[in-house]
């Protein structure tokens, strides 16, 4: 009991909520993925995608975060998953005790996996852990390959990187093994996966990724 | 310019200052491990250890953190290799600054390896970045297997643990499976190495984990 107390003189409030919901998460056997990217990188279209190909194996469930508005929850909500809208307000991303605030009515104990889409921003959501198994962040090839050197602490922490919107890699000027090589300079075991999720080209091997991932927790 | 003045305001110090530190290595090709642990728990034996491993092939340097004197770094100068004391005085962890003012003097171009090891303390020190590639915490088996849920950031944040001291697992009620399961349900990407560094065994594992990642960073 003395350690315990020491740590929670300690640690940020941040990282003791993190460590709540993981617990949570643990009890239930659900994995959860923290998807994160700029503005209009393709969080939402990623997440559609994706939603599709896990439906027929796992019991989903979404968190969309926005500092306001639900258009993203909509969107997600038409797909038939429970959906849970959290409005940030003024804050630029989400934390744990936002999420923990929707995991009761959640039911966790009859889900698979959770998929947190969290505020459009490269930055702010790299340093708040929510509790997740993995932070997942998207880079669409329209915004440049020199986004590693811009955003180091979101490459460093995450654990997947989706180069999304690989179809107009034609028509934009980005280096793909320039970004690569930036990427996994910051970040030794970063999983890379350049894909389309409008064509549907490379979601096989991100859907792959996940199914091993999602097996580890529910395996464990 | 605009992205980054953003990124200034709103990262925390220390992520700006670890970020700064990772520059540096990466700029010099240095393979950096941060080594925690609670007291006692055999980090400077460890070190030494592992020196003596990857001297012939690499060139190293250590940071000593601890919150005052020098006897970890005497120890391990007297293994002919670069140390640097920092005395955190009242702070119970090293943080990103700290590691800074030191990389001036160790001359980073002429390393291929820095080893620190950090604060003996298995709370505060999970949640400052170094700019280091992993963080690696030694759990000793005399400890007890119940330290996973009694620390689980720490567990959460390692790329590596070491369960150390195992020549004394006949002495101690300590459950190897149980321990292993906890960590492992904390980080889906946990590599677990129980060994002693007093006897050897169980060496050759972590050092060749440690050569794997040296490798990926020097190759990249």
């Amino acid at each position: 009991m003395h350690e315990i107390a020491i740590e929670s003189q300690v640690l940020s409030d941040n990282a003791l909520a993190a460590h709540h919901n993981r617990e949570h998460f643990r009890e239930h056997g659900v994995y959860v993925l923290n998807l994160m990217s700029g503005p209009g990188a393709g969080k939402t279209t990623l997440l559609e995608r994706t939603i599709q190909s896990l439906r027929p194996r796992y019991r989903l469930a979404v968190i969309e975060g926005d500092v306001q508005g639900r258009t993203d929850a909509d969107r997600i909500g038409r797909l038939g998953v429970e959906v849970r809208q959290i409005n940030t307000g003024h804050a630029c991303h989400l934390d744990a005790r936002l999420v923990h605030r929707e995991l009761d009515s959640l039911r966790l104990s009859d889900l698979d996996v959770l998929l947190i889409e969290n505020v459009g921003n490269l930055v702010c959501p790299a340093e708040f852990d929510l509790g997740e198994h993995d932070k997942a962040m998207i880079l669409s090839v329209t915004e440049g390959h020199d986004k590693p050197e811009k955003y180091p602490v979101m490459f460093h922490v995450a654990r997947a990187l989706v180069i999304s919107k690989i179809d107009l890699l034609p028509y934009v000027d980005f280096d793909m093994e320039r970004a690569k090589k930036q990427a996994r300079a910051l970040n030794l075991d970063l999983e890379i996966f350049p894909l389309s999720a409008k064509t549907g080209d490379g979601m096989d091997a991100f859907i792959s990724w996940l199914e091993s991932r999602i097996t580890r927790v529910k395996g464990a």
